[in-house]
């Protein structure tokens, strides 16, 4: 099965820009963590039912990188494209803008160790629920 | 007693500015927050070992406000001084650029509703310590 | 005129939430930044179009506060009700969570001293098109 | 010459953390953008005074990643080392947190285009005096 691709349109806001008038980049990074939680949504539990549901304390960050093409401005209407691995590109007027990935751990409270998480693989139903049934590979655990 | 007055000098960050170039202003809020920290850190306790002394979550706020005089930009020099009620000042170039309070409330578990916070009386030791001793008011609980 | 009143639906994300499991309260601030343009987008322009056609910086904020009535919490879907003094309520499951206002001035860059702004009257086109046609009152400018 | 290393050692703060207790990853982000401007105040010049002197609207990002290795908690203290290229690592309590790398590019107002920016190279000055005069090798421009 292909990823599943969850797309949004979000309009750039004053307190997201810096001096030079762009997105200061962090924020995008915020803007990446709501697209993730998005497309989670798609499994029909929002975030907070799936931390409740799988007993995980959230799905922290592994690691992830960024390139950044084009300037996204106060007041652009911008796309963002999120794809299970977990890839996120924001598009400014049909362009490329910012192109970056996540790699997330799905993350339980360690029993043995108090005060300390504990990565678990991903419950397969997730997984399933984030591919795109039209499509014909299996989405990867990443 | 009179209140203690804690003082601390920051330099504006790009990332805290908008598109005029003048800081964003929730950024002075956090600002805030971080200074209502550095004060009740004259206590002689972090943060976070307040938290676990005294089994408080926090201390959520109750009302705040600001009025903001005269724009900080980028790489500006600024003083905070923070006093006891809890009052916020922001001097740039020695002049007041932003005067703000807040209300805060000590916040426990709340042992009869799960979930839910509990407003308690601020220690009495908490506020002697937060006097200044050359005063002779007692700081009164906000 | 009756002030407009604008409504938005917005969820709680989690990195807008601290420690505690609660709206780290300067994130409320963004929030009313961004219903406050929402609100003046009824005029029918965008903030980006309203900056460029009335040759304003943008609308700085001179006073602001708010009370915290009750907690917002991570996935909390919340209501925000924003009118022209500018005030926001937000709600949470019906009742109200934040009860904020802002007073903001129009500003413009001061042609007599460079890197300076200037505050100058609202126009008038733009107080009406704020007004609830219902109403009997007129806005008044704040 | 080697890369000269800036190190910075700073606490973390509430409202940097979300509700797991820990650091909201792109407040990591926030961090080092804050730790490049401290990486290049070492030329003697402020942020302000660089844009000033070379006409550069800053350094907008081209590309970044970062490795999250262990949570950082909040009123942990952790220390930042930053070095040009431009490569960031976050420790705590001695051991490795976070490693990021940005490349940043020199930017200018494009004469040509108004409104767009133009990278232009770094002026050898400024990497002489990101380069630490015990090593042998010259700084490559990223």
């Amino acid at each position: 099965m292909a990823a599943l691709v969850n797309r949004r349109t979000l309009r750039i806001e004053w307190g997201q820009c810096d001096p030079a008038g762009i997105v200061f980049y962090p924020q995008f990074l915020v803007i990446f963590d709501v697209s993730t939680g998005l497309l989670f949504a798609r499994t029909g539990l929002s975030a907070g039912e799936m931390r409740k549901k799988y007993g995980i304390l959230g799905m922290p960050l592994a690691e992830q990188g960024a390139r950044f093409l084009r300037p996204c401005r106060f007041d652009d209407d911008i796309v963002g494209r999120t794809s299970f691995t977990v890839r996120h590109r924001i598009l400014n007027q049909a362009k490329l803008a910012v192109d970056g990935f996540e790699k997330r751990v799905w993350a339980i409270a360690d029993p043995d160790q108090p005060g300390k998480i504990k990565p678990v693989p991903i419950p397969d139903e997730i997984i399933a629920s984030l591919s795109d049934p039209s499509g014909a590979t299996t989405c990867s655990r990443n």
